[in-house]
């Protein structure tokens, strides 16, 4: 489950923010389905999770946060919308965290929209990759 | 703990992410320390907190990621800079999510640099404040 390793001095990442929409509802309350598609993505985009919290809402709606090894991931849907927003930061050059935001859409057969990258921190520093 | 409400329909809101530096490093490595500040930050900025997770890294780092039903917050701290990411995204227009970066970052003694807020989702629909 857990990987307890952190590139030390990497300050430094992208944080990538998207909407998702056109989704069944039924997915976006299926709480096992959302965090299964949540780690897939995050995993094959090359990052490491370390812990997973959930949260379904009444009437509707589920949160899902990815704690990782490069930083975090979320899912905030809306099933009466059929809307998403997620969005994924990683630290370190490893993973690609707007893979992760598109494998994660593909999932839900859809595609990512107003999908906007922040680059943060410091430049990495000599050395580094 | 928990407050179930969510303003259904308010697919709608402001990310703030934010960093802050010359910090103490014991503080930043202070699980409950951390964890308090940003359960305090948040909730004074008008959010509801629903659970918190947190995990501290080897051999320094720790992240502290809160559920809100707004949204959510997260923190990563680099104790070996000094240094603190931060972002909190709030839908609905009750919580003020650079309050509460403001809020934090004064908890541990600093201001906020690099402030960004990307607004997300849709407007407010008609009869929404």
């Amino acid at each position: 489950m857990t990987d307890e390793t952190r590139t030390v001095g990497v300050f430094a990442g992208r944080h990538v923010l998207a909407e998702l929409g056109g989704i069944a509802p039924e997915l976006l309350d299926d709480v096992e389905f959302l965090r299964s598609a949540l780690w897939s993505a995050v995993t094959e985009a090359g990052a490491t999770v370390c812990d997973m919290l959930d949260h379904r809402f009444e009437p509707q709606g589920v949160t899902v946060l990815a704690m990782l090894a490069e930083s975090h991931a979320s899912i905030h849907t809306y099933p009466e919308l059929g809307a998403v927003f997620i969005d994924v930061f990683t630290c370190g050059d490893r993973a690609d965290p707007e893979q992760a935001v598109r494998l994660f859409a593909a999932a839900l057969g859809t595609d990512p929209v107003a999908l906007s990258t922040v680059r943060r921190g410091h430049a990495p520093v000599e050395g580094e990759p």
